[in-house]
C-alpha cells in the first residue's frame, strides 16, 4: 500500500484517482452485437451464448423444473441465511414507501404527487465462479415492493446449460417473473430490443463487466433506463486509535478480494493506527484464497495521514466513496458533515459485508465519485413520480391572470389563450 | 390533423411513434468543442460566444449592478405573476421532503437513509426569442429547497452581451448563486469541466436544442449526471362529451405553438367531440402569433377516436405522455389506470399551462415516453439517499453467521473473514 503522509489540498486530485478504464476500445463490439441482437433476436443471442458461455441452447427460458431441481440443491443452512437476508432487507426498503403528497396550493388549486412502479424491469446477474444471489436479493426485493409487473432476470449459463442454483432459488423466493440463460451484452441488448423469448424491459439494472457497463450506456441511447453507471468498487475507512486494527485490515481486504481494480483508502489522524492495520493486512492476507486478486488492489490502494478531521472531511467528500466505514471517536462529525458517500457503515462491529449481504440495506452503490450526484438502489429506483392537478373554477380564477401574464412574457400567446378562454366562459 | 379511427392493436406502435430526431450527425461538433474547453476553458467559451451568439465578452460573469438593472427593468405586474408562482411551486415541492427513514431490521442492526442535497448544481436556460424564466423557478427553486450549495446557471446573451430582465430578475429570487453569458454546446461543456470562470457541477438541468441535449448527453460520459433525456415537447388529452370543445383545442394549441417538432394527441370514445375539437383548433388557431409552427406541430398530431376506455387507456399507457389532460365522466378509472405519465390535468378547469407557470407542479417532464421509467424534476432530483448502519456486539452475534455463510457461497473468503473475527473477539 502507498503510504501518504499529510499531503497538501493541491494534491489531493492525484491521491484520490481512481484506476482508469478505457472503454472506447470495447464500444464497437457493444454497438454491432446490439445492431444483430435488434435485427435477429434470438437466434443471435443464441450464437454469441454458444461463443462467449461455450454452450448451444435450445432454449434460453429457466423452466418450472429447473427451479424446482435448483431448490433441492440448495443447503438447509444457506436457505435459511438467504430468507433472514430477505427479511431484513425487505424492512429496509419497506420503510422508504411515500404516501402520496398532497398540498391545496391556492384555493381551489389541487396539487399532488405519487409514485407509480416501473412497469417492466430488468435484472442482469454476472456469471464466472461466484454467483452473485446476494445482488438478486437487492434488486428483485424492492421490484416487487414497488409494485414492477415484469421483473426479467438474465443470467449467464454454464458450459453445462445449468444455472447456479442459489441464484435460482432466490430470484423464485423474491419474485422474479422470468429468468434466462443469457449473459452479457447479448443480454442487455435483448432486454433493450426485446427478442422472440426475452421481453424489451424500461430500466435495467445491476453489475458486470467492462463488456455489460458499455453495453448499459448503449442501452440508454435506446430509450432504456439503467441504475447508475458502474465503476470497481471501492471502500474508504476512516478510523482512529479507538478502532480495532485487525477489524479495520479485514474490511480493507475484504473489498480487496472483489478484483484487481478494486480501490481501498484509509484515511487517519493516527500514525500508529496506521502502522498496525499495515501489520495486519500482511498477517491476514496470506490466508486468503483470493489472496493474488487482493495483493494487486492492495498495491493501488492507499493510507492517508492527516493533519486533523476536518482535513480527513474534506477528503473523503471530496472523494466520495462508493462503501464507507467510520471508526472513530468523534463519530457526530463526520456522520453530519459526510456529504458525497453510497453506504455509510459506523463502528467496531459493523463491517462492510454485513451490507453487502444481510443488515438490510443496499449493496447496489455509485462507485467512481458518483455519490456526489447519484443514490445508492433503494425503492424509489423502481417507481417514477407522478404530478397531478385539478383546479376548480374558482381556481383558474385565482391563478389565471398569473399564467396569463407570465406566458405572455415568454411569448407563448396560445398557452395565455388556453386560460383566457376558461376565465370568459366563467364571466 | 391525421384522424384515426379504432385502430387495431398492431398499429399502436405506427400510431403512437414520434417525431424523430437524428443526433448522430452533430455529435461530431459536440464532441469537438467538449475537447476544447477542456483544454481551453474560458478563451474557447468567448471563442464560440462571439460565433454563435455573436457577442464579444470581457466577462462571462454577470454582475450584481446588471442584476439591479434588470429589477429595475420587470414590471411590477410581472414581479407579483412571478412571486406568486413561486409561492406555489415552493409550497408544492416543500411538501415533497422526506424524513429520515430508520429501522431497527434485527436486534442491535440499526439501518437508516438519509437525503442530502447534491452540493454543486449547473442549470441551463435557452434563449432565443422566448425568454424561459419559468423554468428557472421550476429548477433554482427545489434545488434551493434541497440545500444545494452552489447553484450556477448558464445562459446566451443577446447580440448586446445582455440578458433578459426576467431571466436575472427570477434568478436571484431564486436563490441562483452565479450566473453567466454562456449558451450552448460550450456551456454545458463549461459546467462539466470547469473552466477560470465556471465551476464544475455535479448535476446539469434544464431544456435545450438538439445541440443542448446531445451535449447533455456528452456530459454524462465525463461523470456528470444529467436530470433526464429529453424530447420533443408532447401533450395526449383524453376526452368524452363532458369536455368543452374549446378548452380541449387551446390546450392542443397551447402544446402545438412550443416548436414544428411537438406532437398532440386527442384519444376519444366520442366522435362528436373529435369533430367539434377540430373545429375549435380552426377557429383559434388564426388569431395566434405563433401559428405557423401550430399548424406544422397540428399536422403531425393525431385524434384518435376508440373503441372504449379500456382501448384508450391502453393506447395512453403505451405512448406515455409528458403532458396529459383528463377531461371525461369516468375520471376515477383513468387516474386510477394510467401508470405512465409525466403530469396529469384534470378537467375542464385545468389548462396545461397551469402547470407550466404557476399551479406548483414541476414543468420539466419526461418527453419521448421516458415517462415509462423517469420522474419528472422534483426535490429528489436535487439530492441523493445515502444509507447508513451501526451494528452492536449482540448486533453482529445475530446476524453474523447468516453473512459467513453467504460470503462462502458466494466464494468470497476476506467477507466471510471481516465477520469471524469480529464474532471470535467477542466469545
Amino acid at each position: 500500500m502507498k503510504k501518504i503522509v499529510k499531503p497538501n489540498k493541491s494534491d489531493w486530485d492525484e491521491i484520490l484517482k481512481r484506476p482508469t478504464q478505457t472503454v472506447s476500445d470495447i464500444e464497437a463490439v457493444v454497438n454491432s452485437i446490439f445492431k444483430e441482437v435488434k435485427a435477429d433476436g434470438d437466434t443471435v443471442i443464441k450464437k454469441y451464448t454458444a461463443q462467449f458461455d461455450k454452450v448451444a441452447l435450445d432454449s434460453l427460458s429457466v423452466t418450472e423444473t429447473e427451479i424446482e431441481t435448483a431448490n433441492g440443491n440448495v443447503s438447509d443452512a444457506l436457505k435459511q441465511a438467504i430468507n433472514l437476508a430477505k427479511s431484513n432487507i425487505e424492512k429496509f426498503h419497506s420503510a422508504q414507501k411515500t404516501t402520496k403528497v398532497a398540498i391545496e396550493t391556492m384555493p381551489g388549486v389541487d396539487c399532488w404527487q405519487e409514485k407509480r412502479p416501473i412497469q417492466k424491469v430488468g435484472l442482469y446477474i454476472p456469471g464466472g465462479t461466484a454467483p452473485l444471489f446476494s445482488t438478486i436479493l437487492m434488486l428483485a426485493i424492492p421490484a416487487k415492493l414497488a409494485g414492477c409487473k415484469e421483473i426479467v432476470l438474465c443470467t449467464p449459463p454454464y458450459t453445462n446449460g445449468e444455472i447456479n442454483p442459489a441464484i435460482l432459488y432466490t430470484a423464485q423466493l423474491c419474485g422474479v417473473t422470468q429468468i434466462f440463460k443469457v449473459g452479457g451484452i447479448q443480454a442487455i441488448a435483448g432486454m433493450t430490443f426485446g427478442t422472440e423469448s426475452i421481453p424489451k424491459v424500461y430500466k435495467i439494472f445491476g453489475p458486470g463487466n467492462q463488456y455489460v457497463t458499455v453495453a448499459k450506456q448503449l442501452a440508454t441511447k435506446y430509450g432504456v433506463a439503467i441504475d447508475m453507471p458502474a465503476g470497481p468498487s471501492e471502500l474508504l475507512v476512516v478510523a482512529d486509535d479507538s478502532a480495532n486494527p485487525a477489524f479495520v485490515a479485514s474490511d480493507l481486504l475484504s473489498q480487496a478480494e472483489h478484483g484487481v481494480d478494486s480501490q481501498v483508502i484509509l484515511v487517519s489522524t493516527s500514525e500508529k493506527l496506521i502502522g498496525a492495520v499495515e501489520e495486519e493486512i500482511e498477517n491476514q492476507i496470506k490466508e486468503l484464497p483470493r489472496a493474488e486478486i487482493a495483493r494487486k488492489s492492495i498495491g493501488n490502494s492507499k493510507l492517508i495521514l492527516v493533519k486533523n478531521d476536518e482535513e480527513a472531511l474534506g477528503l473523503i467528500n471530496e472523494y466520495g466513496p462508493e462503501h464507507y466505514i467510520v471508526c472513530v471517536e468523534n463519530e457526530s462529525y463526520y456522520l453530519e458533515n459526510t456529504m458525497n458517500a453510497g453506504s455509510v457503515f459506523i463502528g467496531n462491529y459493523t463491517p462492510e459485508s454485513a451490507g453487502d449481504y444481510a443488515s438490510g440495506t443496499n449493496h447496489t452503490l455509485p462507485t467512481n465519485g458518483y455519490a456526489k450526484q447519484y443514490s445508492g438502489v433503494n425503492l424509489d429506483s423502481f417507481m417514477k413520480s407522478m404530478t397531478f392537478q385539478k383546479i376548480s373554477e374558482k381556481g383558474i380564477q385565482g391563478i389565471g391572470s398569473a399564467i396569463e401574464l407570465m406566458a405572455e412574457a415568454e411569448g407563448l400567446q396560445a398557452h395565455k389563450n388556453a386560460v383566457t378562454l376558461r376565465l370568459k366562459s366563467l364571466k
